[in-house]
């Protein structure tokens, strides 16, 4: 039967491994059995339970002795998994240590476990995203830099518009993940505190040592520890992940860009290759962008899954119901296909394949129309704005009309001779010098990616 | 690993078990080989491949026969399952039957494969919810009937109004579930397509042979043929999906209305009772809405993930990268939550627990206030709207300020002795005289529920 | 202050103004005042009211009496458009009858009148959409008529595959229209239902007369007279706007379809022309795609909108704080953006601009790759399919690695040549003989469109 | 016409009256004019344009010179609103000084315009919404304080809980305001950015001078110079739609629980008063809480938009089509949205009524359950933990058997008098003594407020 409802077959399509184990049912559950552990630690510390309690309950706080299927069915009454783990763990703590099954879980409430234990798993993906965001940021540093000269056509409304370089482009992808580590390092301290409130949040159940243990028990864990319990304020949870919907949508962007440049109209950029990749049952020669539909779907999927976030934080009074079960599952969903999103991304940037003739060749499809605003630029400043714009709308719509080079065009106008020579027009028509800041924007890029790192 | 990395903690609790059975791995693996068989079964017919080829496909089309764990691998390269599973089946039937392996996924392209495996899928899924629906239907109106008389407050803006029966509100999401069904009748021509059109949707790989084909194994599979293949026409897909949250919001307010009934100030309405059924880990005396949470937190979870499927769309020429692939989890996803919300209605409706003293006591918690209306009726015909309201008005905020019962104020009050005597006064605050048309409301519903039925 | 505040820069874009004045202020409150007008004849027809009360009370019922400002301000205490509408309009028909006064609003609450006043909108909007729509649909007939035999490339993952017809695409967007209709016309009787329950939804102030006043008033007013008041069902009109944004999808596919075709590489299709349109500031060459940015805007803010919708249906008991509100200005929206898309498709499909030669052209982009599984599918037959697959995925990886059209290398190749003379391979490699059944789905998609006017 | 399609019959009532007044069309008009004067300042400080021509270009950037329908009608041909608004602009420089014409709008391409001036005015937006978070801040840290002592019942689940006090409470809406600005501060410099770029980005037109402009343009304007243009990477104005989004759920939970104290059952907690304000149109003595809708609705609607904007992010190339113009109104909604709820949260706060009696009264509808953990605790220390939870449940579930109060049922039990005496039970069963960390937490969520003010 659980196999029988296994349902992983996109896995390793969608999401990466590490973070997938990182929130897998063994995951959530060790989790909250590493925040039961360090209770008993925190209580031992301040000398609410007695020092020998410590070790057996550490001892049990094994997720591997638990019957994940019987957990699960046992959530259906109690209404959450902690309630049911924490009975198990009373009787495996009794089976071996009858003296200290009373001082499990002490003073906590079943929410205290599942949010602890949750922060617990976002610090370990906190750790993967952090870890390979930086890669991605060093991978396309060097891929900025190594194509911070190479001319292609710039796009606007998917119109060609005046030149830009491959470097450029990657380098705007490039600024999108240094400011997501940046957004993450700021959001660690509200992200990764303690939740400890007991019942309705007082500690009451503690008396006198309830701060004590709550700021032991932040050590142990090596949390923040909050202003106050945040059972039903889920700000920090819902910064985080929709830290992480802008990371889906940056990468998003970059598979858009890497899937058009991949047309077979554009072919000028292409998702490494690899045996088998992207084939067609039907058509044996397509290449398919593989990689960029993972960008894109997780870009496309990750907005709703934060939406529901949103929608889930008005929750009411002291503990929700509903609400805070949305979250559940919701959250390690948009962990899990960032990541995936993630190790794409980086696969596509550290094997990108670029034709540098084909950019060549699409520059000139529009017949130097691309370069009109060169042109326009130049004569504004001694015809006037409007005349200028004028005289070369003129111009293209003559080469087009005539399916002509723009160079020939203008090089019979007689207005447009009387103030540029064919030398100055041949100048401005190529692309090679029409690229303004491009080469600035990749070094600009390139220094905060190394300013973020020191 | 797989067991690892398993994802399933919650799914006894948030979805119903034979849902999640359909949309599981194996699910969708043999709703894609149901579709190879069939079409190698339709081939045979229209003489496109020999009759012989059709009993080893069909032999080699057992999801069981499949390294899943496999599949999952090769949908990195791929992009999609379709691709690895027909290869994986053509050597399954070459293992067996060499001659029939050639004879395998004629024509087809992968989206036909996932696309009518899909929607095999959700005519399971449809069978499921409609049988569910109908059951709770059944329930409501039994229900209904039952509390047809039974007064309680009408709470608007969260604050007690006039009266209403419980059984009106119980047919209230009657009503909603007679519709939901309805809808899901009439959606089910548009739904319940093949989907083959070959690598970009012509069929041209089968000839003159294609329509013959197409019918045939339109006719196997019992499915409706569509003006043309629908790979990035999706709205049939969204229609459905859409439908289902329109249930699960139906769903979230009968959730929302229980479980605000249950608070501890209300206490009208109760959960069916069950051992260790919705206590707390630290107060022994609660019974929280563990079944209300299901409801409210699904209909939190589909508005997400529906608009990830709206947002997925508009999808590219004749198939997407990402938008597509944004579809697979979500959609079933949407079914899981769905299924497990109505499991929950169902239980809920069936043992839902009414304290009728307690509805009796809080409608005099405004000491009868809710019925100035019927005063204010009353009075309006004799002193004109705005008098009455206003006399009303000064006669509600004294009973208010003297904390007093209204009917103790009004019979003071000269104006409105006037024209009221005590008996009519005692009639006009008596709850039971001021429910209108609370019991034909019960009627209709219950009416309409029936007349769907036949 | 008002003017100041103005917020309409993008109507004449973004949405149709015929649309936008069914939802202006005024529009909204001309409907509340049609309810109330038609409250007063109905409660004359059963004569719970005098017949004299009637011609002051329609009299007093014009929108342009009011001042909406005011209206406006006065919401923010009221919390609602109705109570304060409701006032004014007391006092309107007291200041010429002031008989009539009291006869005013009786019975109802401020949820009829806005409720009810929104349907008679939806009803507007519906007859505006359903006139566009057809009128779309006609467009769509005449346009996949027209080029029912004209080839392009079939387009999948964003890479070139098969040969499709530019007819057959646009019999794609026809079925989705046709489907649009249909579900708007099953919906109708579910939506346009009369709203009319006082204040907790029973009418009870109404007495034995309450369920005649409803039947006239719904007859008055030309709507259905549902099971019971929906004042927190909301399963109507969520239905109604998830219809909306099916269109609104696939109104989003046609205009992402036109863009990419538009795209300078692509060239085959274009906006309709016209002065100045999609002109840039700087580039005066440019023609931007300015309908498809409207299509895919719309498609992108309506999931948005309509996710808000699906997440307010779980409304409190008798009615909504907040989750009804939410309602207020989303739907007007939703009708508005899906209105102004509806125009911008019919333009752009009215003067759609094609370019055959570039089709041609483009077609011949990969060299005949996109007709290799033309001659795989005839090699299958003969060779099996994983050999024949094997066979042309080796042919075209020559055709790529030497840069030579597909026609060469086959010729040479001694397996392929002995199974296919090279007539066979010339006819197999032309686009129009591998067209499959494109221009039976237009016939089809064509069929569905007349079939649904009968 | 314009006036009949007005619609802001809810702009007092969901939006703040000043943030309204920064997106009206004349405020998107004058920032967008604000621009291109800094840009002709700052084109004359580095020589480009003569000084003469930038008093010529600041004298017609005055919003109010120009007709706003005839621009909202120009953008249906021209896609976006700066092209009209230049060529308009231009003309009006012309008008008085033919010379300077020619100098407007040098080197900047339509997308400049507007993203600058929307960050214009996002920086007024971000003032309003600073100012005003700290004046809820400042009032919520009042409230938290005086009440910070008084006792009310803890809801989990909806359920009665063992005690809180108002004032924790409080500080849980305050700490949730504190992180908000804390927020803001930490995003200002990623989102007070310049945008110019020019026609792709490269300020090719530019020249040599491209780079001293722009940073004489962001001098200018104030704003930081961002490593290089955004027109596709829209992460700085998510980020900020999102910290908005973490607002609107904060200020929902502060409005649900609000509106929950409100209900007539619990009646502890009333929005401020005001004449008519929450009244109904049918029942004389209802008080809605207007204020909280206002929360919640804000709350409800927010998600959506902004999943509209994580949607639209993947933007093409240079400059996206569509998914640009999704933000146009959608960003500025949220902005709105944002604003409303503040202003009603700040009114709520202030005003806040607290019925301390009722509050007395409501801790003891449970008869003492709500303290059986502080029972359960001591008994814990003494028995074991699972051996007092099942000694408790017991007692309670006698309590409720038998309808009496916990203290007479665990004064009567054998097993609890023998640990503890009447007068500890007494103790343990009043909420006065079972406060635990609360005043604690005010205290810190105090600091935590004055910490950032500093």
């Amino acid at each position: 039967m659980t196999l029988a409802a296994s349902n992983q077959l996109f896995d390793a399509y969608f999401t990466a491994r590490p973070m997938r184990r990182v929130f897998c049912d063994q995951g959530r559950i060790q989790a909250m059995l590493d925040f039961e552990a360090a209770l008993a630690r925190a209580e031992a510390r301040v000398g609410l339970i007695p020092a020998s309690a410590v070790a057996p309950i550490e001892a049990a706080c094994q997720a591997e002795l638990y019957d994940l299927q019987a957990l699960g069915e046992a959530v259906v009454t109690a209404g959450n998994p902690a309630i049911p783990l924490v009975k198990a763990l009373g009787r495996q703590v009794a089976a071996d240590a009858c003296e200290a099954e009373r001082h499990v879980h002490l003073g906590a409430t079943s929410q205290d476990v599942m949010d602890t234990g949750l922060v617990l798993q976002l610090r370990s993906a906190l750790d993967l995203l952090e870890h390979d965001l930086e890669r991605l940021g060093q991978c396309l540093v060097a891929q900025a830099e190594r194509y911070a000269d190479l001319p292609l056509a710039g796009r606007t409304w998917l119109q060609h518009a005046t030149p830009v370089t491959l470097g450029m482009k990657i380098a705007g992808w490039l600024g999108a993940v240094t400011r997501s580590r940046e957004r993450l390092q700021q959001l660690k301290p509200r992200l990764l505190v303690l939740q400890f409130g007991g019942a309705s949040g007082t500690l009451a159940a503690l008396g006198e040592q309830a701060l004590p243990v709550a700021r032991a028990l932040a050590e142990e864990l090596r949390l923040g520890l909050p202003e106050q319990p945040w059972h039903t304020q889920r700000d920090r949870l819902v910064e985080f992940a929709s830290t992480l919907g802008l990371l889906a949508g940056s990468l998003g962007k970059l598979g858009r860009d890497i899937s058009l440049l991949m047309q077979t109209e554009a072919a000028e950029v292409f998702e490494p290759a690899a045996a088998g990749k992207g084939g067609s049952s039907t058509m044996p020669h397509k290449r398919n962008p593989v990689g960029s539909a993972v960008l894109i779907s997780a870009a496309t999927r990750v907005p709703g899954l934060l939406a529901t976030l949103f929608c889930a934080m008005p929750q009411e009074h002291e503990r929700s119901l509903g609400l805070w079960h949305a979250e559940w599952e919701t959250l390690p969903e948009i962990c899990c296909l960032v990541s995936g999103a993630l190790h794409q991304a980086l696969s596509l940037a550290e094997g990108l394949e670029v034709d540098r003739q084909r950019m060549a060749h699409n520059l000139q499809l529009t017949q130097g129309l691309v370069l009109a605003e060169a042109v326009s630029m130049a004569l504004a400043q001694r015809l006037g704005r409007e005349t200028a714009h004028h005289l070369l709308e003129q111009c293209c719509k003559r080469a087009v009309a005539e399916q002509r080079h723009l160079r020939g065009v203008l090089g019979e106008d007689p207005q447009v001779s009387a103030e540029l020579s064919a030398l100055e027009l041949d100048r401005l028509l190529d692309p090679a010098h029409y690229l303004g800041q491009a080469k600035t924007w990749v070094e600009r890029a390139v220094a905060e990616h190394f300013a973020l790192k020191a």
